[in-house]
């Protein structure tokens, strides 16, 4: 559970280019292990606090600050510029390989195969899988990266210098083709936060009285509507074609559930209608069986129970408490607060064949098991 | 925190015709607060299992068995029979007021006004926005319904029967016009059931490698995907005019990102493309911030921290403990396991006052706060 020192032999000093919330972060974890870190951004205030926060030094600034010797350059600048500054980075330091953080990766590889020169031999594509709903140098974590997929895009000694860099940070290193990972990001990730945001936007037309009666199922899936528009403007575009494809996929099955619901709304018999409802409910379901569980394993489904608990300091720990004195592990867990009532509801998600002791454990305790 | 007998008052024996989730739950909720409650089902199973949890009397055994004097029918049979149901129990129970839970509102009363004969004065819909993942009566719990909304249709005493039944059962009544209920469940409920199932169902063509990236944002986005196909066919043909509408409304939006992402995939300049980009997802973050927080107040911006976890029981237990004794508050709480990592990351969220005093508090207590 921890990041791997030893996974840092031959990184030598490592200069990472854009101190945000990626590149700093970056510079604390590689620093906290005695990496030698250089940092570089256009923006001097954002360079100042990521010195300022120990991810590293400024090039030209004290005792590290020459970048002739630089083993590996991170380049962890916007998407729309990303491969301008790695074609930018492979020239001025012809001793080093270069690697980036960007969540779309054809482009930049296309960006370094037109640069020519060979630039490509030293260049290898990452993207470690780990955000935040905050950004930049004051949000970076050092230990952002643990147990977050890194996918690594390359072959060669640029793409072990890129696995170590991930390894040494505590990320698992997954290593696809270019094209495999946009295509795979547009599914996973891409076309959710189009949906989420697309649902989301809905809300606006609302009337008051309607979006009260909004619960945890819509939270849920808009979450990730709570993004950044114009990181998210850049993404979209610098994925537009895999995204696309998947949306104008989606949009065809949802053409036909329109059309369902249109013949039913109409007198008539609609025939064939309610079953393009089930199968679109039945597919989505099948797809969901699809998304991993923890540990990488194939998904499992958990038993759930639903707590009462008084919104008050200290109600969870004691009921965690309680959970573990009986010896069982929580899978998952979320906390929800009732609308209009001074207590939430707690979904504890535990292994099948414990359920029903945990429930009778929890009960003879005094606790409300209510689902 | 708890059920309301007295607000029993005046409800005298109620009948619940269909002993799945709901019915048998709201049996179980009147008979332990001393409410006289006769059952029917088609299912003889059903029926036996209702009474064998307790949930009342089927019409015809024991000493409430016999239905002349009951003065509420409360009707829990599925979506597409709902309005028959609930005519043929106003035309045998003339004495009694009758109400439906089945969550789609303006068919049900078309269905009465239909039928004539008065029968509409005796009637008020409802729509607890309870339910569980697991269906049936064996699912069911007196307490499903505390603290959730339920809607109430109509006026007069009717109206006020189901707002005393809904209030007894720990529910919070809210009072709506059909036709402003069925919009609204299409905006907050089913069209994003529908989007769900359509993101989750793109999943099924995707590669090995491809679903092994999803996370966290996925797994929240599509959850309710995981929800019956054959329920949800009805629940979306009943509402079939309201839900159509949104769709058509969020497909116009989804047309414009197409030709967006179109335009940016091919070469040229794709002037305005990445404001439309950017605009999708701004408009999807003001429509959330719509979204209603705990207590029904205006939804607050909480502050988060994210914590390593060990994946061995007693972990949380001893993390809420500590975030108990330092006397603050956890206002919402996600688990997520790392992919192939024997550990979790716990999400807390906290009002913002307090978030540093609580990094600090729990870094001294040896816990790493990654996030």
């Amino acid at each position: 559970m921890s990041m791997d020192p030893t996974g840092t032999v031959g990184l030598g000093p490592v200069l990472v280019v854009g101190t945000g919330l990626l590149g700093t972060s970056i510079g604390l974890g590689l620093s906290s292990m005695g990496v030698p870190v250089l940092l570089d951004d256009v923006s001097p205030t954002a360079l100042a606090v990521a010195r300022d926060m120990g991810a590293g030094t400024p090039v030209g600034e004290g005792p590290v600050g020459d970048a002739e010797d630089v083993g590996l350059v991170v380049v962890c600048a916007p998407p729309d510029v990303t491969g301008a500054v790695v074609v930018e980075q492979l020239r001025r330091h012809p001793g080093a390989y270069v690697t980036d953080v960007s969540s779309v990766k054809l482009a930049v590889v296309g960006a370094v195969r037109a640069a020519g020169e060979g630039l490509g031999d030293r260049f290898a594509g990452g993207h470690p899988m780990a955000g935040r709903e905050r950004s930049g140098p004051t949000a970076a974590r050092a230990d952002l990266f643990i147990g977050r997929p890194w996918v690594v895009c390359g072959e060669g000694v640029a793409a072990d210098r890129v696995r170590a860099l991930a390894r040494s940070l505590g990320a698992t290193p997954v290593l696809m083709d270019p094209q495999a990972h946009d295509d795979a990001v547009a599914v996973v990730s891409h076309v959710p936060q189009v949906v989420a945001s697309l649902v989301a936007a809905r809300l606006l037309k609302a009337a008051d009285p309607a979006v009260g009666l909004a619960g945890a199922g819509l939270r849920d899936m808009t979450r990730i509507a709570d993004s950044d528009a114009l990181l998210w403007a850049q993404i979209l575009a610098a994925n537009a074609g895999p995204v696309g494809s998947v949306l104008a996929d989606l949009r065809s099955d949802l053409d036909g559930v329109i059309a369902a619901l249109d013949a039913l709304a109409e007198p008539g018999a609609a025939v064939g209608a309610r079953s393009v409802l089930a199968r679109t409910v039945a597919a989505g379901r099948a797809g969901r069986e699809r998304i991993p569980g923890k540990h990488g394993e194939p998904p499992t489904a958990y038993a759930r129970l639903t707590v009462l608990l008084p919104d008050e300091p200290g109600q969870l720990g004691r009921l965690f408490e309680d959970i573990g004195s009986a010896g069982i592990n929580i899978e998952e867990f979320s906390l929800e607060h009732s609308p209009g009532r001074p207590f939430g509801l707690g979904e504890v998600s535990v292994l099948p064949a414990v359920r029903d002791e945990l429930e009778q454990s929890l009960a003879a305790l005094g606790w409300r098991v209510v689902g």
